[in-house]
Order: C-alpha cells, then structure tokens, then sequence
C-alpha cells in the first residue's frame, strides 16, 4: 500500500462495526448476499446496512447514508457499481472509515476507461490513508472472528489456514475443497485487483496474525511481483506459504489481463524467483490444500528422508514419482528396524521383501501388524517421516487408532493415505486429523503434503534462500 | 498370450461355474475374502470352494480338490500360497478349466528363486493354454455379469469404463474414484505380474467387448513394450484408451522391480510412443478417472475449439493452462453469438466482457440468463464443445435443468464444472450425469476431461498416428 508507514489492518480483519453500502431486498443482487453473509456467518459486531430507499433488508434497519450511522465504523463494505464505488470511498475516507472492501468490477480489467476510473478510486483512498481490499473481488472471510463478508453466504470450519486468492472463484474451490479435506480455514482475502492492498500487503499482516499459522496463496499476476516474492519468502521463515501461481501460458495471461487487470508475467521466472526465496509451490488447488492441511496438522520433519509402509506397492511407486523430484529420499532401513519388522511378521510369513517401502503384503490387514510395523519404521533414526498406505475393506476396521497412537509415541511427522471413497474415509478422517494426523485418499496428494512438509523442514534447519 | 492362435476370454470374465482354492473361514486371509466378494457381488452362477480340511465356509459347501466338483467349470481363483498354485494350476489344466486367476505374490518380484518359481507357473498354465490372470494380483471384477472375484470384498456401481491396472492399490484408488466423480465400472483387471495374460491381451479382449465403452489403464512397465503401444493404439481407434504411467523416475524403476517384477522403463519414451500410436495419457489416477468420465457420458467434439462460461474468471484461466497445451484452442465468438449475448444480458448491465472464456460476472447467477449464454454458445459454429462454470450459493440453485437442456437442443458435448464441496454437489452431480452430463468441481479435471475429448474427437476425424 502506498503512503508513509504501514496501515494498521487489523480493524478491517477485526472489525466492531461495519457498514454496508447498496443493500437491497433483491436476493440475486451482491448487497443483499454481502448482508445475508455477515449475519449468516455469525458476526457479533454491529452491522449498519445502507440504501437511500429501502427501510428494512433481512431484518436489519437500513440507514439512509453514512453519515445517517449514530457511531464511526471500522470497516465498509461497498456493493455498489464500479462509479458510485468510487464516491462511496471517498466518503468513507471522510467519515474516519478505517478499512474498505470493494466488490465492483469495471475497472481496469475492462480497458482504458475503466483504467482511469480505478486510478480516481485508488487515488479517493490513498488521500485519506484508507486499506482498500479489491476492487473486482468476491470479499473477505475472517472466520477467527465469525465475519463473513464475501457475496457467497458461506459458513466454513474455522482452523489455521488462511487463504490468499486473487480469484473469487479459484478461492471458492480452494475453500470447498479444504471442507472437503476436513480442514478449517481461518482467513480468506480476495485481493482482485490489488488496487491498494496486494498480496504483499496481506502477507505482512498475516506473519503477525496468531491465529494463521499457514497460508495459501493463489496468484495470476501482479503488479508488484519482485514485492510479493520478497515478502513471501520473507513471511515463510516464520510460517508456511505455499503459492499455486496460474497463468503459465501466453494464452492465459491474455486473459488474466481480462480478469483483475494483470499480468500473468512469465511463469518460469516467477517459480524460479519464489523457489530462490525458499516458497514451496504447487501446480493446483488441490496440491495447494493438500500441503496446507498437512502443513496445518503435522509437526515439521528433521530433515528429508521418507518412510513407506504399504499392503500394496502401487501407490508407492506413484509416490516416489512425486517425492523424488521434490528433494526427497527413499533411505534404507536401519538393520535393528529390519530385525524388529522380521519379529512383527514371523518368520513363517510369506515373503516381505524387507526395504523401504516396506510392503507387508496381506499381513498388514491385521491391524496390531500394521500398527507395530508404522511404530517400527518411525523408531528408525533413518526415517524422518512416515507415508502410511491402507485400502479400505468390507471386512476390517481401517488402523486410525494404531497410527495415531504410533504418531503420539514418536511425535514424527506421519500422512496417511487410506484408499477408499470419500463416503468411506470421512469419519476416519475427522478422527485422525482431530489427533493432527493428515488423512488423503489420493496417492498424488500424499506426496505433495509430505514435499511440503520436507520443504519447511529443511528450510528451518537454515536452508540458503536469498535474504533481501 | 503365449501358444498358437488366439484363446477365448470369454469363460474367464464370464464364467458359469468358477473354483475357489484355498477358501478358509479365517476373516484375514484371501480365500475367505475372495469366496465373500464373489457372493457379496451377486454373482449368479455356481460357485465350487476347495479345501482339504474344511466342510462349510460362509455356508457353502467346500470341496475337497478339484477331482470332487460335480461338473467341469469355466475358472477357477487360486488363493493358495506361491509353490501350491503351481499344482493348482497344473490341475486346473488338467481338468479341462478354461482360465485361472492366480493371486499369490513371491514370484520374480521377489528375486531369483521366485523367478524360476514363475516360469514353472507360466509352463503349467501354458501346457493347457490355460489363459491366467496375475500371479500377485488383486483379482478382477466383471460387473457386467454381477462377478466380483477381487480379494477387497466391494459393491461398485455399473457402468461403461474398464480398467486394467498393474497395481491392486492404484486400481483400487481408481474404483473408489470412480465412485466418488459418480461413475459406473464394467470390468476391473488387476494384471499383476502379466505372466501370460497381459496388458495387450486384456485391450485385444475388451476391444471386441460391447458393455466396455472406454478402457483406463494404468502400467508400471511391461516385458512387451512394443506390443503394449501398437495394441493400445488399435484399440484406441475403436473406443477411447487413456494410459496413466508410472515410474517415471530411476528411483521408482528400482521400487517396480520388486512390485511386479517389471522394469518401468523409460517413461518419456514410453509417453513418445503412445503418443505416436494417439493414445491419451494423463499424470494421475485422478485424472484417469476425469478423462474416462467424460469418454463414457459424453458425445465427441467436431473438433478442437473449446467454449467457456462463466461466471468468475480465475478457474478459466487455469483450464487455458492446461488446455492450450493439449492442442485445444479457445476460438472467438462468432459476430451473431456475441449480439446473442447482448440480447440476453441487456444493454444496462454491468460491462461484461463480451468474448470466449464468457465471463457473465453477477448476471451469470440468473438461472435463465445463465441457460441462455450456454444456448448461446453451444450454438455458435466456432465452438465444439463447451466448458460451463458455476459456484454453489446457498441462495441461489445450480443451472442443472438448464444445462441439461442446452446439452439435448445442440447435442454437442458439455462438461461442468461446480464450484462445491462434494456434498454440496453430490445431487447434481448424479441428476447431470444420468442425463450424460459430466459434472466435475475441480477445474484441473474439468481441464483433461475436455482435453480427452477433444483427442479421440480429433482422432476420429483422421489423426496421423502410426499404424502397424
């Protein structure tokens, strides 16, 4: 944000009383949701709607204009059109508004004129000092304080993931899939068109904010790209980032330039930039969910060297494809890890071949076996965390108790990969991740949580990222 | 297949009568698990279990060899150790069975002595031209006949996608998959070691097979490479075949060595040939099941160019990530569309970008207007087939009817996207694809899905692929 010094955020994520511009009783229209959201989601502060006509809108007294408001408001939300935005701004900035959230689109992203029309908004904000998020965004969620401002009601867990987007609709599919992953998000900011607030901006308030302890970030382009990957990798020293940066092609990025007004740049360059800052990046929002959730649940591992316990080979082999490109190795067995597994499994078992990954066949469906066989491995000094694979049966339990218990005895990192539908794995899901051990049911996910984990591992233990 | 001449498959998906060695009433072991799926699966014909010492398991009656079933039958499933289905399958060849499955690992996966052991099971089942699925197998589903003869006791739903999978946890991964994206399974072939059945004879069978419309595979690696390609690439003229490989890495080669006992070889000559042979292929189990989703509900497009609506930019511009790069291109509207669009939206609306992605911003959450931009679209000469986009609100109702009735007028393939969490879009999804619209909530696979199309859609027009 431009100006002298930084802007306290904290009153636009915390506020006590918020104002909304344009609520209307017409539910199709972004006022009449933004209301619906703030109430729905549970927020305790005051709400103070706003329209020059309307008496009432879901409940809630309409004022006339700010200035009709009896008290100041920390924060506005304004669901207006693109020009009576930019009025609204400016009234905010007299009223002593500390914070604005711009839904309208119309601006840059449309061409030339809508171009000078953002720089009229942006330059009614900077003129009173006023955090602007957006324009052009879907809003934002502070779920660690029950305010729900997007023009979607929704009503999400709360945890320690927070979600910066610079699409409405990627950061809806993001936070759909953290519900579908048993995960809670704690912040969700649409930056848009990054106006005001950029993903740099955000990056710094969050690096302070207790309540995230991740954060995501999907990014198309923006304008102050050398920022953001200063700042990311600065802010990934303290917490885990992981960037999903889309717009790889030309293609893309001549519709990006259509979405929030950016460019999508060069892809490579900025993976490249962000690896040399140390942030670890994903190719999908479901990856970026997926290292999240375990970067959320899971303690960080010592260092690089991963543990494979299966019944079935398969999945192993696709993830050793994802895992050894991310800088990860398969390492041996240490000899008393094998004497100790030989024991578990009789010596008149068929034959295991005994390695890592160790596949124990048929005899891991006995749930004691699989268990005794997951405490083993994260025994051995070789193994600094443990990939855990097991198929859903008709006929037995799956071993959640055994893993969590194997997980509290040697406080390594474990992930879990149960093969099974979603229906089946759900309430196995919920009881593990309650005792902080990540479940997936897709091979490929496992591996991105595990290289995510790996990454931040290594990067506390002093990895050489440039420091600027 | 080894010998002269080509064997007849049919008895071995389809048997009448099938044998069960090795059946016990211990709830862990194979045999039990294997004579329950087989029951559990509704098959309806006879069903002989063998064991010398047992009189009843699950209430059938057991069979003390093979010599004592009343009447010859078409299969038999060998749930016997690895050096006691070598005798197994010798008798099985004696009395006239017409194919085996053999489940026991310890074979050539497991080194040398396994690996003689292997050619004396391979001379046993080729002495009788005995066709054999696996050894180390998972086992095989057909449910086109109601036969589940897999030892993971499951009940999945009927469709037109067969799968034949090296691994029993990737194809496990697959089925549960399926299940979850809504779709049916016809056959499962888990191939295991490939000894005498393998990838290319399951194709030659399922090729001429009328319930399997689309046929996914997953390979590690195979002894015949060559025939493996040239066999996928003939099938693949006459129904879609979609190849996920693995074992893209030294690391993982070193690891499928002791799964199946094969080489994984070098994946990118591997992907090479199948691409010159114009066989799809995908990087994950997941988007194996994408692409064969949309194969099996979908008609195929005229052509390469690809429609979006929309109604938030951001997923757009990842699906042009990963469809530029497969030969798909996002053509202009035509003149007639774009003023078709006008009329729609009116002229007093917000600006809405009027070009392909479509992108309607808020109007788009009007069910009507949003059924009309699809019509629109669709019927535009530049489009072939057309991605929709949509966000679950808890105010508003997803657009299904008026997709569905977009997809029925123009006939022309459709693919969607919602924007949810899999219980918020579990009902769509099953009402839109009853009515053969593919419903996807992750834009990564909406992506492969409309790639997929448009590869055996393009191929079907005349692609240049080898043919030998």
């Amino acid at each position: 944000m431009a100006g002298t010094g930084p802007v306290d955020l904290r009153p636009v994520f915390y506020p006590k009383r918020v104002a909304v511009f344009g609520v209307t009783n017409t539910p199709d229209r972004v006022g009449y949701n933004v209301l619906e959201s703030i109430l729905h989601g549970g927020f305790t502060g005051k709400v103070y709607p706003i329209h020059p006509r309307h008496e009432q809108v879901l409940g809630c007294k309409v004022y006339k204009s700010l200035e009709d408001v009896p008290e100041p408001v920390d924060l506005a939300v304004i669901c207006l059109n693109q020009y009576a935005t930019v009025k609204a701004v400016e009234s905010c900035g007299r009223a002593g508004v500390k914070g604005v959230i711009c839904n309208a689109g119309g601006y840059r992203e449309t061409g030339d004129v809508g171009h000078d029309l953002e720089k009229c908004l942006i330059a009614a904000a900077e003129k009173y000092r006023l955090p602007m998020i957006g324009p052009n965004t879907l809003g934002m969620i502070n779920n660690d304080g029950n305010f729900y401002s997007t023009f979607y009601p929704l009503k999400i867990p709360a945890g320690k993931v927070s979600i910066i987007s610079q699409s409405g609709g990627i950061g809806l599919t993001t936070i759909h899939m953290a519900i579908d992953e048993g995960i809670g998000i704690n912040k969700f900011i649409g930056v848009g068109n990054c106006s005001n607030l950029g993903f740099a901006d955000c990056l710094d308030y969050l690096e302070n904010d207790d309540s995230t302890a991740v954060i995501g970030v999907f990014i198309e382009g923006a304008a102050d790209a050398g920022r953001f990957v200063r700042t990311a990798g600065r802010v990934a020293r303290k917490k885990p980032v992981v960037v999903y940066k889309a717009g790889r092609l030309a293609e893309a990025d001549y519709y990006t330039q259509t979405h929030t007004g950016s460019s999508a740049g060069s892809f490579q360059l900025y993976r490249d930039i962000l690896h040399q800052h140390g942030v670890f990046t994903v190719n999908s929002a479901s990856e970026l969910v997926a290292a999240c959730k375990a970067l959320a649940l899971q303690p960080l591992p010592e260092g690089n060297r991963v543990g494979i316990l299966t019944h079935t080979a398969g999945p192993s082999v696709v993830m050793i494809d994802h895992l050894a490109p991310a800088g990860c190795v398969i390492p041996p067995l240490h000899e008393e890890t094998v004497s100790r597994v030989k024991q578990i499994i009789g010596s008149d078992n068929p034959p295991v071949v005994l390695k890592n990954p160790l596949d124990a066949a048929g005899l891991g469906f006995s749930r004691p076996t699989y268990g005794g066989l997951a405490e083993a491995m994260l025994a051995d000094d070789n193994v600094d965390l443990l990939l855990a694979v097991y198929c859903l049966h008709k006929t037995w339990e799956l071993p959640a108790i055994e893993l969590i218990n194997a997980h509290k005895k040697y406080k390594k990192p474990l992930i879990v990969n149960f093969v099974g539908n979603w229906q089946g794995c759900r309430a196995d899901q919920d009881f593990m991740q309650n005792a902080g051990v990540p479940l997936y049911t897709a091979p490929e996910k496992i591996a991105v949580a595990a290289a995510a984990l790996v990454h931040y591992g290594m990067r506390r233990k002093g990895g050489n990222d440039r420091d600027d």
